[in-house]
């Protein structure tokens, strides 16, 4: 059981959105698929993984050091215990050898990138779906194939009024979706309100709608906003300061 | 005042030394060479910038994302408020722009050596050394041209015993230097314990010496080791374990 090949490309994902801290317009993605030696009604098993968007594509740190590592390292390395599938905690001890420790970024989305990759690939070789594999293997083997959804866009761009907002927001309630994401933080406070009270009456209350100002307030702001949005009842405030401000986190837990 | 051109090129820095947590035999370093109009003695001044060893080199983050944000930029905005030098704090801003919050890693090593070689172009421009250029603008205006410096070694490389660590110490000292600092966390306590008392016979005191675990150990070793190490009331010990392992330090600031 070995790998037999790593293929990474870069994809363009952008596009004229932006969210209230970064556009997209220079936006891309890095794909990866994993082949390996194992086939499955003659066919080998391929493994696939993206990132995120919003995080760069990260091609040469997966060219120069981590596919290059995976590449390097002996199959048997690469095999659980049991010997019948890969180990993707072994798989990710190889990855982030002679990595100094500390300061992730970048390198937590290559390395994240091949580990969804491996995991696509055990669950192929398993024959079973990922979640009824992980429920199995981490869980008490209970598991569903229904899970909570919703559809996340409100995004900021160039001449997006509000009834256009609430096209986008009608679009994904006609898709099934009951609750939806918008951002917020891209416009003043009042403005942003408004267009809250737009959807709100569209989703019909604000247990279905969440808000999201991906880390662009400072703390002052954050609490504005949050006193603000308190009459709504809202599903959630997502992000609302600097991942790692831990002083302004820690102040609103309080808020 | 403008950027006329920005060239990175990538260095290998490959070795056989390895410390605690990684080995060098990959490691290699981004260079950066700033160009701009000004010109001194009818020279065009030149900024460079590289970055630290240990973290590998960022010619893709650089090229792709940090040198064409500032190639983009217009010239004034890159320039301080008097209009007399090149603003780091405003070309700092234009580099982290459409960058989300949040795990900065590779980023912060390609932004930091462009800010290395946009300071480099600060002091050149006011024609003083950057010491002198940062106590006048940011300090009381006081300074030195003396500062404390110590050798930093003491590297594992493979055949490399105690008779070899020593004659690289003493090398150190031939060189001025009264202090020095070793790696530790590489060998078994009993063999680095050694290693240490070795050493100390060289700089005569525990004040001389800096110890460095390059974030190997976790709790409990990094405790055992503190109390070994106690008797020999050395000038620090440097990076136990995981820097992003809060509860780790957390606990150890308390031993």
């Amino acid at each position: 059981m070995k790998i037999i090949d790593i293929q990474e490309k870069t994809f363009p994902i952008s596009s004229d959105i932006k969210n209230a801290y970064i556009s997209f317009t220079k936006m891309d993605c890095s794909v990866v698929a994993i082949k390996t030696d194992v086939k499955i009604n003659g066919e080998n098993i391929i493994g696939y993984g993206f990132h995120s968007n919003g995080r760069y594509a990260v091609g040469e740190l997966l060219k120069k050091r981590f596919i290059p590592r995976l590449k390097e390292a002996s199959s048997k390395s690469l095999i659980n215990d049991v010997g019948d599938n890969f180990s993707p905690e072994k798989i990710w001890k190889i990855l982030m050898q002679n990595e100094k420790p500390g300061g992730h970024g970048e390198r937590s989305t290559a390395v994240g990138t091949i580990d969804m990759a491996i995991w696509d690939i055990v669950s192929k070789i398993e024959q079973v779906p990922l979640y009824e594999h992980l429920a199995k293997k981490y869980g008490d083997g209970k598991f569903t194939n229904k899970i909570f959804v919703y559809a996340a866009g409100g995004y900021y761009y160039p001449g997006k009024d509000i009834p256009m907002l609430m096209d986008e927001m009608k679009s994904y309630l006609n898709m099934g979706f009951t609750t939806v994401k918008m951002k917020i933080g891209g416009a003043p406070l009042v403005e942003d309100l408004k267009r809250i009270e737009s959807v709100l009456k569209l989703v019909g209350s604000g247990k279905n709608l969440c808000v999201d100002a991906n880390g662009r307030f400072d703390l002052k702001t954050a609490i504005e906003y949050g006193k603000a949005l308190e009459q709504y009842e809202l599903k959630w405030f997502e992000e609302a300061g600097d991942p790692l401000d831990y002083h302004l986190n820690a102040e609103l837990t309080k808020n």
